[in-house]
């Protein structure tokens, strides 16, 4: 199987062991209780063994973090697998703006403006609580092969019904071995380089096969073209045997995404011009809808 | 000149206009005041025309943030001009960490804790300062294309001798002419693409030359080879004729650069443990030495 030579390839990164351990000892002190992994943002591919360069994935993690959210309302443990400097949970609501929200009282105080309380206290609110209640845990990766090796380690730690695997990161498809790898940076008098890509293993079916085969599992396709868009996921589902795939094009996928299940059901979730103006994301009615799934699927899984 | 036809093939970008107009009345409010440009952050490279993909340089864009509250304390004018998501001056103490250090009271008041006060107020202090007295002009950029724009724009008004142009940006040395992108994401079906890289025209020559001639000029040179530092720097001070090159090299960046100049001088800056332990950044070391150097090239271009 060639995601198992890809491993042999990859040897795990050097933080690897303590962060997989922090995981398996939030999953053991939540056992029996619905745990959510929602995977979000890009993955790197270095083009040089010194890295300075690298292929990434259009992805700020909007989806996952906002999902995130979703899923502690909705009475999920989470476990938030993103990439380093993507949107977080409750904090995507203030990047880089904060400092601006904040004012110095008479030199010996600094607190949130009037003007902004309102917006600020119920996110900061549910964001303590879900904090101090260890309802949530957030793990950084940045390379494709730390995400490949925090992915497998947490599936494997997840194998139960109470699972859902929400796999919303952009994962790139392509890799160069490291042994194709250009040593140093490359020299612009050498001319332009070409970059030989090579495939990455599918690894959706060790994760449906054998990491979790217990677990719901929900995959994610971003096209860019609207002709291949379901076909390609009731591909996925007939290759991967998972539950679901959310389908969504590039442009449209902030109010339009296309729930496919295995019985070849399509559901389309639209928001409205209404619904955006009335500030409703559209992971709010993907949680939704998948946790009614999930508790279908919990309730035949006895 | 080959700096033109690539201007010519790639149009700018939809904001051009209103954004370059804004550094335009930021520019003219201070004239006859020491104003720098500060570069900062990597540049992205689309490999597809509908984006999923593209060609980052690792940046992170510290350099370039801390630099920039250095150059404000030490009384400049600061524009700058940023990869959208990188670091920021100021911001960048308390990146996805200030939630953390803000607590409720009595669920009417949002306060940053008494134990954060400290380190909180004499950052946010600066900030408002620089912000109230419109010291500083914030601009980002994503693409290459964002920031080559930007850059000829901002040089062209800031062609005096009081100006200084940082160019501590990660900018890409390769590209691919839009009329070789696929149209929409690369299907893994089709097997790994090859990806072929165009050389970005040097436009330091133009900067040097005539765009910003009158202005003290200092561009980056970041390797990870020690060989050839010294050597490609003295060699691009040779072929654009600025002021100086800051070299560094990947690994050791934090703690040690080389500023190359015209006369073949090469200084050091390097930090001691000790520095490093008492919280001294090399930011602070570099922009001293690069103000006296901007005051005897003032002096000397009365």
């Amino acid at each position: 199987m060639d995601w198992e030579s890809f491993y042999d390839a990859h040897p795990s990164p050097s933080n690897y062991e303590p962060t997989i351990t922090a995981v398996e000892n939030f999953v053991c002190s939540h056992e029996n209780k619905k745990i959510v992994l929602v995977t979000s943002g890009g993955t790197t591919v270095p083009i040089e063994q010194n890295t300075v360069r690298f292929v990434d994935n259009f992805s700020v993690g909007t989806r996952g973090s906002a999902s995130a959210e979703y899923f502690l309302e909705a009475g999920y443990i989470v476990i938030f697998l993103y990439r380093s400097n993507s949107l977080e949970p409750f904090v995507r609501h203030f990047n880089n703006s904060l400092l601006d929200k904040l004012e110095i009282v008479d030199d010996k105080l600094i607190q949130v403006k009037n003007s902004e309380f309102d917006i600020l206290y119920p996110i900061l609110k549910k964001y303590k609580d879900a904090k101090e209640a260890n309802r949530i845990l957030t793990v950084p990766f940045t390379t494709l092969i730390e995400y490949m090796w925090l992915l497998r380690g947490a599936c494997m730690l997840m194998d139960t019904k109470y699972s859902l695997l929400y796999l919303a990161a952009a994962v790139s498809d392509f890799y160069i071995p490291p042994n194709e790898m250009s040593e140093h940076k490359f020299q612009s008098k050498d001319g332009p380089p070409m970059i030989a890509l090579r495939l990455v293993p599918k690894v959706l079916k060790a994760v449906t096969h054998i990491w979790a085969p217990n677990a719901y599992i929900i995959s994610f396709k971003l096209e860019t073209d609207n002709r291949i868009l379901i076909q390609k996921s009731k591909e996925a589902l007939k290759k991967y045997k998972h539950q679901l795939v959310i389908g969504n094009l590039l442009h449209t996928r902030k109010r339009n995404v296309k729930l496919i299940s295995q019985d070849d059901v399509v559901e389309d979730i639209v928001l409205t011009d209404q619904d955006i103006e009335n500030g409703i994301e559209i992971e709010d009615l993907i949680v939704s809808n998948v946790k009614a799934k999930h508790d279908i699927f919990l309730k035949s899984h006895k």
